[in-house]
């Protein structure tokens, strides 16, 4: 594994992961090619994203009508470590890297079912008005959320 | 090619199209066994239909925040005559078949770049309110516009 | 939920199933309409089919490079009884409704939490060979595994 | 429009792709937050690519069953520095900005029909064995090829 811009040291960041959530490779997204389509795993980091938003109640708010609030991708970025195909079982491990005012880097880890890495991935997720599309600050109780799961692992 | 349910005279059921809509299967469209995935002609179709929708003018009332109407699919169902590999530039026609009070049936054929027909399909659409989900009747110039371009060609 | 041509008699229909798979519903499978994009659930019928033949040992064959045949989608058609969002947990009920010589004629039910059903759906897969494309038989071993999950619930 | 990290001379940067893809929004491709769902610009990415190499005669090598080569995506990031929304045209600009021995370093940039830049990009290609997934060296036509495109603009 070459290095990667985002992780500095890779023992550490593997263990500052306590979030996971498990997928299973369909069909479709094979190609001709015969392995997983590389546009799938950004489909998987947003599936796995959103169980860990879920996991402290703000999907809930963001998808009402009433919640004046999205987030929205600034950025993603994905490294593919091995082939993956069909019908394998990945573990999608999410942490929050690093919690700005408005924003949140997310990092993304995909292991198969020996432990062994097949992904990694980082993100900017950004809270926004839908009304304006302008940043709207994280309330004091979603850093603290956020926070809680980057210290569990600490 | 066997009998196809909603096709009664083959020869009068391709003259009667006349909009179409140009795609080219893209390369995460295919899967590992070399060829077009089963899921995607039905993405082919509702792109054909948004267009034909478009050029109509429907289109951009439903997706208008304004308008309480949108098009909800009833039934879909879709023919695979021939397999369709990567890069294969094909023809999707779409015409409505038969207009009722708040829906319509759209039929779709798919032709290869040698005019074979590869993917015939049907489908209804209603129009319901975005607040109740219930169907809401046509406008007779939304009748009319179909209507017309159920005609123009018999 | 009106008249579906595939269906006789609904209560024996829904009786038959024994096979049955959990899918969640994706927030990418969604579309700005705010419930389930109307292609989607044809993946969800894909995913269900491959774990149904998956249970009868189908797919190891058919996607090993040593093996001469794979299943290919004849036709495919589904009714969409309620809509569908964001974060619902649907079970994909699959049966073989009618074994051929070398094709199988599969039903599909989906449920919501609650027991509703939200989409019905069938669709005929036939079993070719990758080298020519022509039908294959399937072999009696094939007819019986699909025959027994026929009628472990009759 | 912030610092990216692999943008040098944004000027210089846009001015030296020569290469362009047209694509269009999809209806299928929203999501219920009303844009384009942050997963498809890795779809739009992968077509452009295509249609790069495609314009070399590359992929029709790589996907023909004789050849023992085919490309892998080794990693793949995007910058939305837009929202994008249904109907919208798009066109995504391709260059290889850096030509390795087995490996090319492509970027991309999506623009809006009003000029303004929406999307940009970068991921490195690596042509590997498909025996063996270990890389294999472009030839000299190859690496001409791919440099052409480079030095057309300078």
């Amino acid at each position: 594994m070459g290095k990667i811009s985002y992780i500095d040291n890779i023992t550490e960041w593997i263990n500052d992961f306590s979030f996971k959530h498990e997928i299973k490779i369909r069909f479709s997204e094979t190609d001709m090619f015969g392995h997983l389509n590389n546009t799938i795993p950004f489909t998987y980091f947003e599936e796995a994203r959103i169980e860990y938003f879920n996991s402290m109640g703000f999907m809930k708010d963001w998808t009402s009508a009433e919640c004046g609030e999205m987030p929205v991708v600034a950025n993603l970025q994905c490294d593919y470590l091995k082939q993956m195909f069909f019908n394998d079982k990945l573990t999608i491990h999410v942490k929050a890297d690093h919690i700005g005012n408005s924003s949140v880097d997310l990092h993304y880890m995909g292991t198969k079912q020996d432990g062994s890495i097949c992904l990694t991935g980082r993100g900017t997720i950004v809270q926004v008005s839908k009304a304006t599309g302008k940043p709207v600050p994280w309330t004091e109780d979603m850093k603290r959320s956020m926070l809680y799961t980057v210290l569990e692992h600490s």
